[in-house]
């Protein structure tokens, strides 16, 4: 029987000011999921080849849950066996297991007649991801699936949008060896937020919006500012403020969280000076005694796909 | 010596969600001002004609201010005579002060040479503005001179952008009969917001930014919805639920308060339904006994300019 390799891209979740709003996929940094069918109506995890051991456990994967998922939209009875590549570090806020759902919900919408429309096909891995990170959110999974920067005007319904790209946005991704948990994280947020504060980032993830949809680098390189979520979330990554002040120094044009972190991300538009902001970023750290893991990217346009 | 005529048009305030962020100048309704240079560096306004009694008084009229910051931007003593014909109702959300402002700015820049940028006269126009409403907010002078849909992302300094317009965007305008004063329906807002608000507003004000970038009507049929600012203003506003739930029975994709207030307006992509929607509202305030002024229009993707 026919296997076929799923590629799923990293992604930035909230992309700064826009939590739970706005996503992007990342190129060259993602999952690949190895899959085929299988009789029976099996869903089964071969292998998953990590840095770090993860369960075969299909009720605890993502991949599988998002396969199961896709099933049952189908209405079918399929099986599916599934090996996992993992090629973004695990809570790390890029989106690692919602590349892995994406991957699997694609895999299995593939092998069984492509049936599924990318909407439901993101709603497969959010439901998945849901069980995993306890919260329904897509703003990893629907760039995942989508490619580009996406909108989550809704989750419940679901309404996903895709806004477009910017193709001369460079960005540096630096992961720092601390653990933060996405439910803990998440439990930090304010309940209220000033009228102020609500207006900015309103303001600067319009901007951002506006930014991807007409591919212009300039409006983003001013708008990657956000006053509400920043400030609680950075306290969880030590030596937040200093790398974030060394990449602007280096040429940065904004600093933000990846997700709910550890990650962070700068952006510029020029290949150069991203490998220098990187550097910096990386040596901050480094003063700091916390190894960290980094790269110099641009937008994956494409989203999940065979390889 | 030339004389010169100036159009501007009206302008819907926040377009829903987008608080202080978000603004659209609509077609067929607006300020236009006819002005001329004058010796010995005099601002005078010759005549304002309108429904209501305005003063000429150039200290209190946001044209003749707004042409005064011109002159002090061109760093040159300007003297200007105007006069004004008001084409849009007063205090009723339309930006009644801000298309006298912008027609101001315009006509002097003109006058003397078009030295200033685009960004420059909404600088000068929301200054003036500033001195009548009390409060510095280019929702209003930037869509006015811009023309289509604007995203203000900062007005100290000030930060616009032109988003994009919709061609196929039909737009109804009813303003009842009543008076809301900015400076009051500023007052009554919440100063804090929960956490939820704040997200679904920014996603609903995102989608519309993406609506307008990419000139696609079925985004913005989805999200005019304001969680925040519309159940506390609607308030000031008689009848505000029949008319609206009356618009939307009548086929309206969505139904919001233009700016302050209390003009509503609703939304359609095609002319019929525009005009049914148009005839129910005006019905539903009439049976409330609240007269009301009525019209159907799209984007004036133009802006302020020579007419």
């Amino acid at each position: 029987m026919k296997q076929i390799k799923v590629f799923s891209p990293a992604t930035i979740g909230n992309i700064g000011p826009g939590f739970d709003v706005l996503g992007l996929a990342v190129k060259n940094l993602g999952d690949i999921v190895e899959a085929r069918r299988l009789s029976g109506g099996k869903i089964r995890i071969a292998a998953v080849h990590s840095s770090v051991p993860l369960s075969c456990d299909p009720r605890k994967n993502t991949a599988a849950l998002a396969a199961a998922n896709v099933f049952k939209y189908l209405n079918i009875k399929g099986g599916i066996e599934m090996t996992l590549h993992k090629g973004l570090p695990i809570g790390s806020g890029l989106g690692s297991s919602a590349a892995s759902a994406a991957a699997g919900a694609f895999a299995a919408n593939y092998l069984y007649g492509a049936q599924l429309s990318l909407e439901q096909m993101i709603l497969a891995a959010t439901e998945a991801e849901a069980v995993v990170s306890g919260g329904f959110f897509a703003d990893n999974t629907a760039p995942a699936l989508m490619g580009g920067a996406t909108l989550t005007r809704c989750c419940v319904p679901l309404d996903v949008t895709r806004i477009g790209s910017i193709r001369s946005l460079k960005i540096v991704l630096v992961t720092p060896n601390v653990v933060v948990l996405t439910r803990e994280a998440r439990k930090m947020l304010p309940k209220k937020v000033p009228m102020e504060h609500f207006i900015a980032n309103m303001a600067n993830t319009a901007l951002i919006t506006a930014a991807f949809a007409k591919n212009d680098y300039s409006l983003f390189s001013r708008c990657l500012n956000d006053v509400i979520v920043e400030p609680v979330r950075s306290k969880l990554i030590p030596g937040f403020d200093e790398v974030k002040r060394n990449a602007l120094k280096a040429g940065a044009d904004g600093v933000a969280i990846s997700g709910s972190g550890p990650t962070m991300f700068a952006i510029t538009d020029n290949l150069q000076k991203a490998r220098t902001i990187e550097k910096q970023m990386v040596l901050t750290f480094n003063s700091l005694g916390i190894a960290s893991k980094s790269w110099v990217t641009t937008v994956d346009s494409q989203g999940t796909r065979l390889i």
